[in-house]
């Protein structure tokens, strides 16, 4: 049975993603897929995602050079959800951090603090606009 | 700062929230939160959701005891995905599994594989109904 007999897009046609590093555990970021992004990022083995902003179909990396290659892709029990392992190459986030997740709260959400080391700057990723 | 001048919540005043064993790394699950049940999780030390499908707000292991104590919570660049690292209690799964992503594609997507064991059955875990 092939996996979109399982999957359930939402109202929009798409499908929330969480994007892990297999050799870190870490949790690089969350996107989303439509069904023409998930196969072609089953296809090419690269994540390939919808820009709900955008409304652009994009494969990550692709002027960063920060490319994620597909190591699983597993979903959950409602269907509703993906879990895609990676091996990605530098920085998740847009921002130049690893990843997405780079802040936690503190005292009960009434702040928070940055988690890690910024490895690049988004001037440096995508040179300045 | 509050986390709360940080984060977005959708349309529909939800939050995606990822929530991942603090311990191994797992990813256990994805799901909702209104403002309400975030403000309940950062008091109470406990995971509380909002079911979109029974329109209800609930404490994680309410009636299963699978209750989730939460380590850390962080959130992303945009403010609109939660990731929150818990100490997890038995089964995240309702199914039983310990993670909702128990299932893994195979094929490219054409067919798929359970990838870890079931530790209850719902009926071990919920009583028979």
């Amino acid at each position: 049975m092939s996996i979109f007999e399982k999957l359930k897009f939402n109202a929009e046609g798409l499908i929330p993603t969480i994007v892990q590093e297999q050799s870190s555990g870490r949790v690089l970021m969350m996107a989303w897929m439509n069904e023409a992004s998930l196969k072609k990022t089953l296809e090419t083995g690269k994540t390939h995602f919808w820009s709900r902003s955008r409304k652009k179909f994009w494969m990550k990396g692709e002027e960063s050079g920060h490319t994620q290659t597909v190591k699983d892709l597993a979903f959950d029990c409602d269907g509703d959800t993906l879990l895609i392992q990676v091996e990605q190459i530098g920085a998740a986030c847009h921002e130049g951090y690893k990843s997405c997740f780079f802040r936690s709260a503190e005292s009960a959400g009434e702040s928070f603090r940055t988690t890690e080391k910024r490895l690049q700057t988004p001037e440096e990723i995508y040179g300045r606009k």
